[in-house]
């Protein structure tokens, strides 16, 4: 339950799970980054810390379509949301990827956001 | 063009392509390894070997799905398939794999097929 609490954040008025370290799922974290577009928001986060979702560079996609990106690589465990005021950061989570998936941050980190 | 020959496989009468390490693509093979049945096929064939698709033990799935999944896998590059007779059988790159994404098909063997 302790860690449920710690990995919980409060984000849109809403309590979201975030799982653990141990709770990450290898099948859900490939469907997360088995999409371009989501692959080029890990990279991005993987290759500079900390973003609001305008720094993605992502074209051509509706706010609605990267609300459901965002959400499958949270869901997913790769990401952190943080709210400031109006504004949305995310955050890739190296320590708890590191932990769970040695080697994968530095697969994102060398697709150069292109893959 | 010499990789090109190494790589393609007769197979079902067609020649099809398998990417060489350098080609294969991180978001593809996670997008291959982001599904229950094709994560425990992996798992499979990591953990024991060439075997034909009658021991992947994926309960309730036609032969038309079966074949779906093992497209995907060969096209993304993370299983080789060889034809004996009547018989296919598959094996995972894991040369291929080691050399392209070091650490990948550790965590595979470490989800037990039941990630």
């Amino acid at each position: 339950m302790k860690d449920d609490a710690e990995c919980a954040t409060v984000y849109n008025m809403r309590t979201l799970k975030i799982p653990t370290a141990s709770e990450m799922s290898l099948t859900k974290v490939c469907n997360a980054l088995g999409d371009p577009v989501r692959m080029k928001i890990a990279h991005c986060l993987a290759s500079s810390g900390e973003k609001n979702c305008s720094a993605f560079e992502v074209d051509h996609i509706s706010k609605s379509t990267l609300s459901h990106h965002i959400k499958l690589l949270r869901e997913a465990g790769i990401i952190q949301p943080r709210i400031e005021g109006k504004h949305h950061f995310y955050s890739l989570r190296k320590d708890e990827l590191n932990t769970r998936f040695p080697g994968l941050v530095d697969m994102i980190l060398q697709t150069g956001g292109l893959d």
